[in-house]
């Protein structure tokens, strides 16, 4: 095990590289162009690509036409840090404790993107090259949908042919169980803002008489759901496509006892949509969630008050075959039908991506499920997962390629959370991984 | 017009005396301490009595066996400013435009109990005497809820004997309209948790396996209304006691226009409960208020977190002859009785008041009204009202008297909101209302 891999890591850890919020634009460009840096050191060729928003990172080594083209994805923005106060280290201030290193962005996607970078490295100052051409492509607006990264594939889609697409960005059913992702959930965001009276109203003088904004919003995120966890949107599942046999029967073996999952998400019981087990609920069934909401008086003690507005943030995720923009549009109607009398309703639509799936038993499957068991030493499991990489579905739909999902996330890293962490096993594995799968890939095509 | 009354005024209305914010602490104290040395100037003689909480302000004269006891009572602390940015000035940098005085505290009450005050010291100066005896109370607590008013009548009731109270904490129907307000709605509390996953977790991840609190709390809420405006906990309106006719009749000659409302509150439409008008709705029927509201991502963007916890503040408008403690524990059962699987939730009781109702025909009502009608020269209107002074009721059970409202809040003077201001003229009408209402009681009894 390489010490200076570990302090790149660190090194990289400690950029604020939150795209979602404004004020750490500058750190954001300050981590791509470290990240390029670091690319020219291992021996390939950088560039920094800026878009409308965050820069976009390539690296490439000097490509040749007798060798398969595999493109290496990953993300270098994080998540928010908040909430703040629950962290037992400062977010961007890396800390090793016990085998794993602390710090937002360090399984998603940092650690992640870094192994196969410097994978990549060690195979060039071994053998001088690669055993094949390397596209590998970092972006810096992940967390928010990737809103530049379409319009550069497709300015660039010369540039960036390629047979397929390599990304560790999900997760391992287990510490030491190499996992190959065939699917992804996609995912449709919207924010909607209720809006009564014009200015916060006393709840006594005019309690009675005017519609609450956030009482009416309430009954419109309540009418969301059954009380079975089913959607209860018109036309939400007719798209869906169903679960496979052999798919059930894969991940009924890879089930974890339920009070793993209670463990490891402290909550007091499992919830969900009926006649599906957890693994179903979470790789293959679509959902509705309220990931923020607010409004009215937030401080200490009461005050009572009819609030001017509320509002509600909105997510989706989806499953083949639904479509994110009729999907948003169907929530829409359904909200207008259910808004309450007495307020106005303003929806804004944000981020969308449709779910992925690929075949398993193809060739760069095959070859992937290899470099997971060379690797890891045991067969890898199959999974789909819940998390959405809506970008996979462009590199499908513009270049024409599959996206070969390598995971080295272990269930208790602790992703957009607080306390977020990576195993520094499965970094110097994903570094393996790396050389590995490019093994593979340059011996079997 | 005296111009260093509203000098008087302007210096009141300085003081950031936010009661349910600790940071305030401070500048409580110190508007307590301006109060009091105000009183000893005008004449009476001040007491400043801390208890647990903020302290309460006491002015007296020397009583005499032979005349009436009056006591006015107040309140010198203020609601939180807010939301800030949609003052148009500094909420505690008191601004004359227009012939109004903006500050928060201007109505509700400085201005007010300031004006009983500064009459009290005209009839002294002039006469060297007071027609009745009178026990001037202004306490610190009224926005939280008075805590502490209740034990110190209790452990000063004997001092504290009186004939009567006076107020002037409500509203006058228009400009000019002298206004006898013989009722109000009590208020109770209560602030909700609702709790999921020990953290934030990731909805890609988790979702649809777990309950998210903010979508199983939207639920909750939801049950607490029908469709028509009615609250939907059963027994609560078990103990409503009905309108009479002769208030249907006199409230009807007094309803504003609709479009009137709207302007007032900018509310996109009325909305209420069915079969009643907009009188009987804010004055004479019970609410259940959602005050604020929160739970997950608040900032810019969207993060897809599945939020560890969510809050309701909640607070129910109460009429004759509700009971607080019985309307919370209803709620609380309602909304066990409704929280959706996989959430635990908690319950934290808030400050509560029953309603007041008195006999606007008894002699002091007479009293009261005759004031009315010298000051402002002609019938005044006789309503209740649609906020809560609980400690009105407990002046009915304490000290067994009933509490003349004689309010001097106009209906655009934004009490609890941004901008909030209070007339000028309503100010010199209010020392003459003082001043005529103790020749009244000390005439009549």
């Amino acid at each position: 095990m390489n010490k200076e891999h570990l302090d790149d890591l660190i090194s990289y850890l400690k950029f604020p590289s939150v795209s979602t919020d404004s004020q750490y634009k500058e750190n954001v460009r300050e981590c791509a162009e470290w990240l390029s840096d670091k690319i020219n050191l291992v021996g390939l060729e950088s560039s920094i690509y800026q878009t409308a928003g965050h820069p976009i990172v390539v690296g490439r080594n000097k490509h040749s036409s007798d060798k398969p083209t595999v493109m290496i994805y990953g993300h270098y923005d994080v998540q928010p840090a908040d909430p703040i106060d629950l962290w037992e280290s400062p977010p961007f201030e890396p800390l090793i404790k016990e085998g794993k290193i602390y710090a937002r962005g360090s399984t998603d996607n940092k650690g992640q993107n870094l192994a196969h970078l410097l994978g990549l490295g060690e195979t060039i100052s071994e053998s001088g090259e690669l055993p094949v051409n390397i596209i590998y492509l970092v972006e810096g607006e992940e967390e928010i949908g990737s809103p530049n990264l379409e319009p550069f594939l497709l300015e660039h889609k010369d540039e960036l042919k390629c047979d397929v697409v390599a990304v560790s960005d999900t997760g391992m059913i287990g510490p030491g169980i190499g996992t190959f992702t065939y699917g992804l959930r996609g995912v449709a965001c919207m924010e909607v803002k209720v809006i009564g009276p014009s200015k916060d109203l006393h709840s006594g003088v005019f309690g009675g008489a005017v519609a609450n904004p956030c009482a009416a919003m309430s009954k419109m995120i309540a009418s969301l759901h059954d009380l079975e966890g089913r959607v209860r949107v018109e036309g939400f599942y007719d798209k869906v496509k169903e679960i496979e046999d052999w798919e059930k029967a894969e991940w009924s073996k890879i089930q974890v006892d339920e009070n793993e999952t209670l463990n490891l998400t402290g909550s007091p019981d499992l919830f969900g949509e009926v006649g599906y087990s957890d693994n179903e609920r979470r790789w293959s069934r679509p959902t509705a969630e309220i990931n923020g909401i607010g409004g009215g008086y937030q401080g200490e003690g009461s005050k009572t008050v009819i609030a001017s507005e509320s509002f509600v943030k909105l997510s989706f995720r989806l499953v083949p075959d639904q479509d994110p923009e009729e999907i948003l549009n169907l929530v829409k109607s359904h909200l207008d039908d259910h808004k309450p009398p007495g307020v106005r309703v303003e929806y804004e639509m944000g981020h969308s991506g449709k779910a992925y799936l690929m075949d398993p038993q193809s060739g760069y499957g095959l070859a992937a499920q290899k470099a997971l068991k060379t690797t890891f030493d045991s067969d890898p499991a199959l999974i789909r997962e819940g998390g959405s990489i809506p970008i996979v579905q462009s590199f499908k739909d513009i270049l024409g390629v599959d996206t070969l999902l390598l995971g080295l996330a272990l269930p208790d890293c602790q992703i957009h959370s607080p306390n977020e962490n990576f195993s520094i096993e499965n970094f110097y594995d994903g570094i393996r991984l790396n050389r590995n799968l490019i093994n593979e890939i340059g011996s079997a095509f």
